[in-house]
C-alpha cells in the first residue's frame, strides 16, 4: 500500500464509523434497534439512492480490497460471538416447547422458502438451482438472536415466560438454521460433483468436539490472560479456515469455535466476548455493513422486483409468525403471548446479513436477489417494536413480571423472606445471616434470593449483543448455588434476577408487587417504602487483607 | 475477497499472532523485552533466513494488501497511543536537566547521521539526497518511549533518580524526533518543489491546539461510552488523512491527534488506552512486524554491507550514549547514574521500526538500507537489559529506591508516620483519621502518605506500552489532593508511590527501609514484621447505598 492508499483508507474508516453511529442514534431515537440504522447507512453510501457515485468517491476501488478485510475480520468474530454466546441453560424447564416453536419457525419458512424459490429461479440469474433453493429456504429461517436479546431486554421482558421462551427457542433455532446453511453451502460449493473434501467434516466435527473443546477447558481458567486471548484467537482462525478449506464457509468455523468454548466459566467469557464486542461493534461490523451496502441496489429493481418482493416479505414473515405461533400454541401458551413470541422470532437483523453475503460470495445469490432479501430483513426486524407495543404492550409486559414475582415467592400463607443478595464474596455471609433470621421466625419459611443485576444505559454495545444476558446467567447460577444450604436447612428456596437501571426503585417495586413479610439487604439502605419491615445485614469484614479484594469484586457499578 | 482469500487471510492472521506470541515468549525467556521477539518474528518469515518462499506460502501476494491494512490501522492506533501516553507531569521538578538529556541524545547521534549518510548515500540507491541525510539523522536520533517505560517498570526503577530522568528526557526526546521527522518527510515529500499543501501546516496545528483540544475536553467526558470512543477514531482517522494530504505522513496526524487528547481525565486515559493498547497489540502490531519483516533481507548484505552496518551500529550507539551521559553530567548526575540513563535511552524499539517503515514507504531508503537499520534497532534494544545488568545493577537500584523512601520520610529526628492509602473513596477517610492520630501524638509529625499500586504480571501487554504509567501518575495526583489538608493542619506531608506484585511483602520491607514511627493503614493486615507499632484504621461505612459503589472502585485487585 502506498501512503496515499493508507490515507484513503484510513479517512474512509472514518467515515464509516461515523455513519453507523448517527445512523445508529437515529434509528434509536425513533424507537427502532442501533442496527437497524447501521444497515440503512451501509445501504445509503451504496448506489440504491446516489448512484455509484457517493460509494466511489467515498471507498474507492483500490481500498475496498482493505475494507473487505476488515469486514471480514469482523464478520468471524460476530460469528464466534453468536456461537459462544448460546447457552444451554436458557433451554432448562422448557426444553420440548423451545424445540417446538424453534422447529416451527424454521421449518415453516424453509418450506414456503422453498416453494417461493422455484418461482424466483425462473426470474434471476441461476446457475445452481437446488443450490439457490434450498439456501434461499434456510435464509428465510433465520431468527437474529442478538436482536432479539436486546428487544427483550429493553422491554424488561428476559424473565417474562415470553422472553424466555424466546431465548431458549432462539437458541434451537441458531443451530438448525446454522447447521442447514452448512449444508447447501458445502452443496452449493460441491457443484455436483462432491469433492473428497467434504468426507471429512465429520472428522473436523469429531475432532472441534472431543479433541478441542477438552483442551480449551483444560487451557482457558477463569481469568484471561493475554496468553489466552491469543490461544482463542489463533484456534478461530485456524478453525475458519479449516471448514472453508473443507467446502463450508469460514463462518461455520467461526461459530463451532464459539460453541466450543467451555461455558462453565462466566468471568472468561464475559471478558473475552466483551473485549471482541468492543472492537467488532465499534470498527469491524460497520465496515461490514458499508460493504453489504454497497452491493444492494435498490434502484435497479423495477416493477417485477417489486412483486417479488412483497412475495418475499408475504413468505418470510407468515411463515416465521405462523409457525412460530403454532409451536407455541400446541404448548398451551394463550394467544397473546404466542403473537408476541412469534413477532419475536420474525427479526432477521445482522445475523440474515451474514447469510445473505454468504450467498452473494458463492454466487448462489444475484445482486437483485441479495438487494430484495436485505430489504426483508430491515422490514421483519424494525417490525417487531411497534407490533409487540400493540399486542403486547408495557402494561402486559409488567403484570407478567409481577405473576413472576409473586410466584417465586409462593404461597401467602408461608413466612416470605425476600433477600437481595449483594455481589461480590459478602454474598454468602448475607445469605447465611438471612437464612438464620427466617428460621428464628418459621420453621418453614420460603426464602426468595433475588439480584438486581445492573444493566448499562446507554448500552455498551450498539448492535444488540447479549452481553448482559451472560452476567444474568451468571447471577443465576451464583444463587442456585447460595439456594442449596438453605434447602439443606429445610426451608424453601427460590432464586430471581432482573436487570435494572435504578436498583432501590426497583427493589422497593418489587416488595411492593410480591410483598414479602420480611426483607434482608447487605449495606444500609434507609429509603424503604413505608411499613415494610426489613433486617440490614452489615458487610461483613472478612478477617484479613482479603476483605479489600472482596468488595473489589463489586459489580455494582454504576 | 472471494472466500477463499478470506480463509487464507485468517490463516495468515493466526499466523502471525501466534508467531509473536511465542517470539514475545522466548524474547522475555532470555530477559529481553518481548517486543524484541515479535520483531525477530517478522524477520524470520522474510526473505533473510529461508528465502522468499516460506513468507511467500504463508502470506500470498494477493492477502497482503489486507494484512498491510491491518498493519497500517495499528500504527496509527500506536503512534496514537504514544502521542496521548507524552505526559508533562513526568518533567515536573526536573525540567531542565531533562531537556538538556534529551537534547544530548538527540543532537549528537542526529548531526553524526548526518555526516554518516553522506558517505552511505553514495552506496545506495539514492534519489533525493538531502532527504535521505536528514531522514538518516533523524531515525538514529530516536528513543522508543514504550520500551524504555517496560524497562524501568520491569527493574523497578521508575521512581529511582535515573528512571524519572528517563522518562522526563524521552517525553521531550519524542517531540524533538517526531518534529524533527515530520520536517525531513514533508521535504522528501515535497521533493524540491515546495506544494501549496506544505504552507497549511500551520494553521492545521493552530486549529488542532486552538480548536480540537478545548472541543475535545469539552465533549470527552471522564466516562468512556461508545459514542466518546466513536468520535475520539473518528477525530483520529481524519487528523491522519489531513497530515496526508498536507504532506506530511499519516502517522503525525495520529500522534498529534494523540497529544492535543485532554490530560487531566486519567480513567479517561486509562480506558482509551487500555482498550485501544489490546486491539493494537494482539492483533494489529503483530500485522506490523509481519509486513516489515517481510521487507527486511539480511541475506543480501555480503562484506560491504558488514561494514556499513557496523558503521551504523558504531554511530547509533556512539551518538545516543555520548550525547546523554554529557547531558546527564552537566546537571551533576554521577557516572554510573549517567551510564545508566544513557543505556535507557539508546532503546530503539517498535519506534524505529515505525519510521523506517516511513522511509521506505516514501521511497527515502532502499530494502538493503532499510535491513541494516532494522538490526540495528534490535541491537540497541536489545543490548538495554544486559547493559543495566552490569553498570546498574539490582542491588544499586534497591539502594538508590531505599534512599528515596528515607528522603521522603525526613529526618529521623521527626515523628514520622507512614500511611498507606488504600484505593477507591476510603482514602479520604483513612488519612482523616491517620492526621488525627499523627497530630495526638506529636504537632510537627511528618506524614507520608503512600500508594502500592498494582503492577500486572504477567505483563497485560508485551509491546511494553505504558498503561501502568497512568496508574502511577492517577494515584500520585490523588495522593497529592488528600496531602493539602495534612499541610493546612500544620504537619508536613509526603506522597510516594511503587508498583508491586506482592503488596503485604512490599509494605514490610518499605517499613524496615524507613523505620517510621507509626504506621497506618486500612483493613485489618495482621502479618506485620515484628516490632512494628501501627494503627489499623477499618474500613469506613459509607452512609448509604452508596458504600457499595465506594468499595467496587477498589484496585486493589490482584
Amino acid at each position: 500500500m502506498t501512503a496515499e492508499q493508507v490515507a484513503t483508507l484510513l479517512l474512509a474508516l472514518g467515515c464509516v464509523i461515523a455513519l453507523a453511529r448517527l445512523f445508529g442514534a437515529a434509528a434509536k431515537r425513533i424507537g427502532q434497534p442501533p442496527v437497524i440504522g447501521e444497515i440503512v447507512a451501509g445501504i445509503a453510501v451504496g448506489p440504491s439512492l446516489f448512484g455509484a457515485g457517493l460509494g466511489d468517491a467515498l471507498f474507492p476501488t483500490d481500498i475496498r480490497p482493505a475494507l473487505a478485510a476488515l469486514a471480514n475480520v469482523g464478520l468471524v468474530l460476530f460469528m464466534f460471538i453468536v456461537g459462544y454466546e448460546i447457552d444451554p441453560a436458557t433451554l432448562r424447564g422448557r426444553g420440548r416447547a423451545a424445540v417446538s416453536v424453534a422447529l416451527g419457525s424454521t421449518l415453516l419458512p424453509l418450506g414456503l422458502g422453498v416453494a417461493l424459490a422455484f418461482w424466483l429461479a425462473g426470474r434471476h440469474d441461476v446457475r445452481n438451482v437446488a443450490a439457490f433453493v434450498l439456501f434461499l429456504g434456510a435464509a428465510m429461517a433465520v431468527t437474529a438472536m442478538p436482536v432479539l436479546a436486546r428487544i427483550l431486554a429493553d422491554r424488561g421482558m428476559v424473565r417474562t415466560t415470553v422472553g424466555a421462551m424466546a431465548l431458549a427457542a432462539g437458541a434451537v433455532g441458531d443451530i438448525v438454521a446454522w447447521s442447514l446453511l452448512a449444508f447447501v453451502v458445502a452443496m452449493a460449493s460441491a457443484s455436483g460433483v462432491v469433492p473428497w473434501h467434504l468426507v471429512l467434516i465429520v472428522p473436523y466435527l469429531v475432532v472441534m468436539f472431543l479433541l478441542v473443546r477438552p483442551a480449551l477447558r483444560r487451557l482457558a481458567k477463569e481469568k484471561l490472560t493475554p496468553d489466552v486471548l491469543a490461544l482463542v484467537l489463533v484456534g478461530l482462525l485456524l478453525s475458519c479456515w479449516c471448514a472453508e478449506w473443507l467446502g463450508v464457509h469460514a463462518i461455520f468455523g467461526a461459530f463451532l469455535f464459539g460453541a466450543v468454548m467451555p461455558r462453565d466459566r462466566p468471568a472468561l467469557r464475559h471478558e473475552i466476548l466483551g473485549r471482541l464486542e468492543q472492537v467488532s461493534v465499534l470498527l469491524l461490523l460497520p465496515c461490514f455493513f458499508v460493504i453489504a451496502g454497497l452491493r444492494v441496489d435498490l434502484s435497479a429493481l423495477g416493477g417485477g422486483g417489486l412483486v417479488e418482493l412483497a412475495a418475499i416479505l408475504l413468505v418470510a414473515i407468515t411463515g416465521k409468525v405462523a409457525g412460530a405461533y403454532a409451536g407455541a400454541r400446541l404448548h398451551g401458551m394463550d394467544r397473546r403471548r404466542s403473537g408476541a413470541l412469534a413477532t419475536l422470532m420474525n427479526t432477521r437483523g445482522l445475523t440474515e446479513l451474514v447469510i445473505l453475503t454468504v450467498g452473494l460470495q458463492l454466487g448462489i445469490l444475484d445482486t437483485r436477489m441479495f438487494s430484495m432479501m436485505v430489504v426483508m430483513a430491515l422490514v421483519t426486524t424494525a417490525m417487531a417494536g411497534p407490533v409487540l407495543a400493540v399486542i403486547y404492550p408495557a402494561g402486559q409486559v409488567e403484570a407478567d413480571r409481577m405473576a413472576a414475582e409473586r410466584d417465586a415467592l409462593g404461597a401467602p400463607t408461608a413466612f416470605r423472606v425476600l433477600v437481595e443478595v449483594p455481589p461480590g464474596e459478602h454474598a454468602a455471609s448475607v445469605v447465611r445471616e438471612a437464612t438464620r433470621l427466617a428460621r428464628e421466625r418459621a420453621p418453614a419459611a420460603v426464602v426468595v434470593l433475588n439480584r438486581l443485576v445492573p444493566y448499562p444505559s446507554p448500552p455498551e454495545v450498539s448492535t444488540g449483543l447479549t452481553g448482559e444476558l451472560l452476567a444474568m446467567t451468571a447471577a443465576l447460577t451464583e444463587l442456585a448455588e447460595l439456594a442449596a444450604p438453605i434447602r439443606d436447612a429445610g426451608l424453601t428456596a427460590h432464586v430471581t434476577a432482573h436487570f435494572t437501571t435504578d436498583p432501590i426503585g426497583d427493589l422497593a417495586h418489587q416488595i411492593s408487587a410480591a410483598a414479602p413479610d420480611l426483607v434482608v439487604t447487605a449495606g444500609s439502605r434507609t429509603d424503604w417504602p413505608k411499613g415494610v419491615r426489613h433486617v440490614t445485614v452489615k458487610a461483613i469484614e472478612a478477617r484479613d487483607g482479603e476483605a479489600v479484594k472482596a468488595s473489589g469484586d463489586d459489580t455494582m457499578k454504576r
